[in-house]
């Protein structure tokens, strides 16, 4: 079979009937056919073409222990929410008349490169002192409502001026605006920290710089990020957005779903910010977290 | 418009809607749908998904000074050949009654990471002294058989070990197999050097470990490469291909045409090798080369 442009694809996918694993040679011939039908149709330049090898090595070599600036590119190309989508459709869960809706996934986004210090329960998750003290609370619970005790709470986040600790420019300690929770025996968890800033994807690497050649903003709008883990069900991997941000509307990686959308109460009572061991005006959410239980 | 699963590429491809330049905007919304396509295809998991973010960014950090591992991924995948191929098409030539074939491009590879030296007529180009001697000569000329003098014939080949100059497990010295020779006024170039070998792509790194794993033979059948170029004439990037190579027929890149497939004689007469300066028995291969004149 001779190599022309019409055959490419076939020529190449049929370099493949040696490989033994099933589902790697259903990946690599999909991407052969994909990839070869992009170049049909842009016809690049060899020129371009190199450009695009640049592009993707530069991508790669942004990535250190704290960066990953692939999964920030499949992230600007919506490629990131697809996967999750596709993963999220929880088509095969029993059906109960009064079953709560399972919480929806979204990104991972690239920012969980530290491992989150383990932190008790009511932990100040950020004591910079800047920006608004904000009191996140919930409960995690099946799709029936029953409490789940002892499940894993990971959550991680900007600070009031819209960096990550693992940013250097934000100049943070490791580990502020991050904590591991175990929720306790009504499956409770609940935590002190300051209210996030919606923040500019890094544009100083390939995949940032790339959106704003592209002519879009680079924002994504404030929210919290939650891995949220209990024996028996499917590891939830989401975010919390706050609902009065300019930016819920265009969320620069796709990642905003309406049902991900709280309010973060403003709290003027001195009393009630006593209670929680914050200064008043504070901010308050509660986000409940619904598990799906693991298949069979 | 939500982001879902049937809807996701559209919802991207609108976030161009302020892209200005129109080439950016056309190349990015082609590879946008063809990238949704594909993982709606495969429906990767979470962990498929980041497995193909490791490999990506693993083939992005394996990229040094003298080895660019996205261009060797590109041509194991055909991309590079195709690319090639639609560049090549040579569609818009005038027509002669006695044209001759111009010389078909074929992929760049990825061990032209380093400037050949300039070289004279023939100069040898590997002074190891192993391998079997190898004369190379030919003319560069015109669509019409015109002489070219003065054109650019850069040049580059494994040794008769299958090791290119910038692979440290070969231990040659930066420059050997290489050259960068001007053609003298018939438009003919020479050089003495010595028959390459068929290779491995490099299997250490992550673009040939996945050739490893599709089953696939990594070998290159044994070639030599040319960049020539020639003032009023598009540059042209292609190998000569060594007729008698066992793996002639199923190159890990797609790199091989027939037109570029030539015998590299055996030669046994020791006056013969004298006049060329070399030791009998050697090996000779005639490469001619038919350039294509620029465009408006």
């Amino acid at each position: 079979m001779d190599f022309t442009e019409e055959q490419s694809a076939d020529v190449v996918v049929a370099s493949f009937e040696n490989t033994t694993d099933p589902r790697l040679k259903e990946v690599m011939s999909s991407a052969v056919r994909h990839l070869h039908a992009f170049v049909r149709e842009v016809r690049p330049t060899n020129a371009e073409w190199m450009e695009a090898i640049e592009f993707l090595t530069a991508v790669g070599q942004a990535c250190t222990e704290t960066r990953q600036e692939f999964i920030l590119f499949s992230d600007t190309m919506g490629v990131s929410m697809l996967v999750e989508t596709i993963n999220g459709a929880a088509g095969s869960l029993p059906e109960y008349d009064e079953a709560l809706a399972p919480t929806e996934p979204t990104v991972l986004g690239p920012f969980h490169m530290t491992a989150s210090p383990e932190r008790q329960l009511g932990d100040l998750l950020n004591a910079t002192g800047d920006g608004t003290p904000l009191v996140v609370e919930g409960q995690v619970t099946d799709i029936l409502g029953n409490p789940l005790p002892g499940a894993r709470v990971d959550t991680w986040h900007a600070d009031g001026a819209g960096w990550y600790d693992v940013q250097p420019e934000g100049g943070l300690p490791l580990g502020t605006g991050r904590g591991i929770f175990t929720a306790d025996a009504e499956g409770r968890y609940w935590y002190r920290t300051v209210l996030p800033r919606y923040y500019p994807i890094p544009v100083d690497g390939p995949a940032g710089a790339l959106v704003v050649r592209e002519g879009r903003e680079p924002y994504r709008p404030a929210h919290l990020h939650f891995i949220v883990e209990a024996e028996g069900f499917q590891p939830l991997t989401t975010h919390v957005f706050v609902s009065d941000c300019e930016y819920i509307e265009r969320d620069v990686v796709f990642a905003v779903k309406s049902s991900l959308i709280r309010d973060f109460t403003q709290v003027d009572d001195a009393a009630e910010a006593e209670r929680y061991g914050v200064t008043a005006p504070f901010r308050r959410v509660r986000f409940d977290v619904v598990l799906v239980p693991c298949g069979d």
